[in-house]
């Protein structure tokens, strides 16, 4: 157990991220206490139960009054919303954070309302499943994973090191860009992909020649892989493509063209075509797992035979 | 164990599926020896070294000569000639079968060669991982997957119930189709997202605005599930592209049209287009969940944490 690094850590929206920050610093002894608010009645009863917090509290003022660290942890489109609620109530001197999975907009909704009396310091855990809520967070999930910190231009230092040291104790590689880039990478690592998962789960959905049920039966050739990531909460991506436009619209226009060179191959039988892109994607995968962002096993390491 | 199902099983082609065929057949007892040919001393040696045949020879004619059951393993565009080649030493009765990824262009390409005295029985189990090769294999692969038979008409209806129970005891759930069926039902389930996969992961290693080294850090985010099956073998998939090409395009159309009307949301902010398709799709991960195609654990069950 290390020494705390703040006292009291507020977690606003304890979900799959609020509630894995929550157990992981905790499971570190990253501080030495944590209360929570939730505006449902549910998810209050849930915490308690799982027993995660030290306090469980209705209102996001109440939670904030006495916290050294702040970490915002609901869907993008309603952060500016929480600031502005929070503002009065902060302490002097407070780190106030998000997990946002996308930064300018964040940077934009939430920095005004923040008095100067505090430090923003917006992140993002670079972490997650396809489940929500408190019960769905573990206290493993940012081992090994990267936080990208956008501190904006001017922020005290300290500030950022101290988060990053909080990071890092959760067991997260930290990193700091620009909310800009941020949201460009992000764009072609994260947003682009669940649209495209999104749509060819649509897509197969609605063939009136290949049914639902052939579909399901069928999905172990590979169709199961994309309907992970588009089984994904609604909200939190709703929000996510609506803040971040611009730059999914970029990287949507790039594999469009993508597509339509694959396309062309196939149309036209090229076959060395075909084999050239389908054997220099495999590096990438290698890379991956190089990095020790995914493993090595086949299959994702998914269980396979009797106990599926 | 029980009773053995064929006398000899020839396998032509012991990679990953053709050596868990014969894994499985052994652990099941299906067959009483396994003969398997390959036409490269490396790969002879590795199935030597495994132990998992009987007989292993160097020609195709050799193994088929005493066979009951030949099941040719190799990638579609080289099913043709395998079946030229094998057809003069053919054992009369003897169930000739494969299970090559497309269908149409099979029953095209071998059955022309084979002769009226065996019993052509075209199959696809729907099951596999993005390795290859004999060490790649595994004797469960098929276990709670389904297997497809597309009999052209007029086939023995004992052949095909003989290898219907081949495929059960192996653990594979059969179903039976037209090869022009199947060939649409895995143009979607599997081809196009093979192809949306490869494409992905393209786009992704040709930006000039984010790095490589960016893309490999941050594929925890989505991307990452992608790179699995874009690390399939080239030469496997550039020839189910060439053989299902009708199909194939005919879905591009479908995924293509979908991804301009999402696209089309995103631009105009429409927040409750993007929340509706969200949702919509949930339901079919639930659906294959509940069919046992996918485990439910959260993130496929990859491992998280130290373990990683
Ligand atoms: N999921 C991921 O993979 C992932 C990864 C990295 C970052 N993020 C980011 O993390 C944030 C939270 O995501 P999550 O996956 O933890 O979601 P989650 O499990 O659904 O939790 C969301 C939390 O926000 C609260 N909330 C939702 N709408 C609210 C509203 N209108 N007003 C006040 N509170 C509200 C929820 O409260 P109730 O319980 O009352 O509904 C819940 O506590 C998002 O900004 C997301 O972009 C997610
Ligand atoms: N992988 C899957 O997920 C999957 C799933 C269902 C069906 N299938 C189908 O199964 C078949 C085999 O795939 P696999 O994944 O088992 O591939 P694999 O592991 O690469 O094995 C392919 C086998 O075919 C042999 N081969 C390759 N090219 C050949 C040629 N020109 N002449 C003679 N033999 C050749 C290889 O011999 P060497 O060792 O000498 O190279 C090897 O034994 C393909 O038709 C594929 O469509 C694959």
């Amino acid at each position: 157990m290390s020494k705390p690094l703040f006292d009291t850590l507020a977690i606003i929206g304890p979900g799959l991220i609020g509630s894995s920050i929550m157990r992981a610093a905790r499971a570190q002894g990253a501080v030495r206490s944590i209360v929570t608010s939730s505006r449902s009645p549910e998810t209050r009863a849930r915490v308690v139960a799982l027993g995660i917090a030290d306090k469980v509290v209705a209102t996001n003022a109440e939670a904030v009054q006495d916290a050294d660290l702040v970490i915002v942890c609901v869907p993008v489109g309603v952060c500016g919303a929480v600031a502005q609620e929070i503002a009065p109530h902060l302490k002097t001197g407070a780190i106030v954070s998000d997990v946002g999975s996308v930064k300018a907009s964040i940077v934009r909704d939430m920095g005004p309302h923040l008095p100067d009396t505090v430090h923003f310091v917006p992140a993002h855990p670079v972490a997650g499943t396809e489940h929500s809520g408190p019960d769905a967070g573990f206290a493993e999930l940012f081992e090994n994973r990267w936080c990208i910190l956008t501190p904006p231009e001017g922020t005290d230092k300290e500030a950022v090191d101290r988060l990053s040291a909080f990071w890092t104790l959760l067991g997260a590689n930290v990193e700091i860009m620009t909310p800009e880039h941020h949201d460009l990478v992000l764009a072609v690592t994260s947003h682009l992909p669940h649209l495209i998962a999104y749509t060819i789960v649509g897509t197969a959905d609605e063939l009136e020649t290949v049914t639902r049920s052939e579909v399901l039966k069928f999905s172990a050739g590979g169709f199961r892989d994309f309907t992970r990531i588009a089984a994904s909460d609604p909200t939190m991506w709703r929000d996510i493509f609506l803040a971040n436009k611009d730059a999914v619209l970029e990287m949507l226009g790039r594999f469009n063209e993508d597509v339509s060179a694959l396309t062309k191959a196939i149309r036209h039988g090229d076959g060395d075509a075909l084999f050239e892109q389908f054997t220099r994607t495999r590096a990438i995968r290698r890379g991956i797992i190089d990095a020790g962002q995914d493993t090595p096993d086949a299959d994702f390491g998914r269980p396979h035979g009797h106990d599926d």
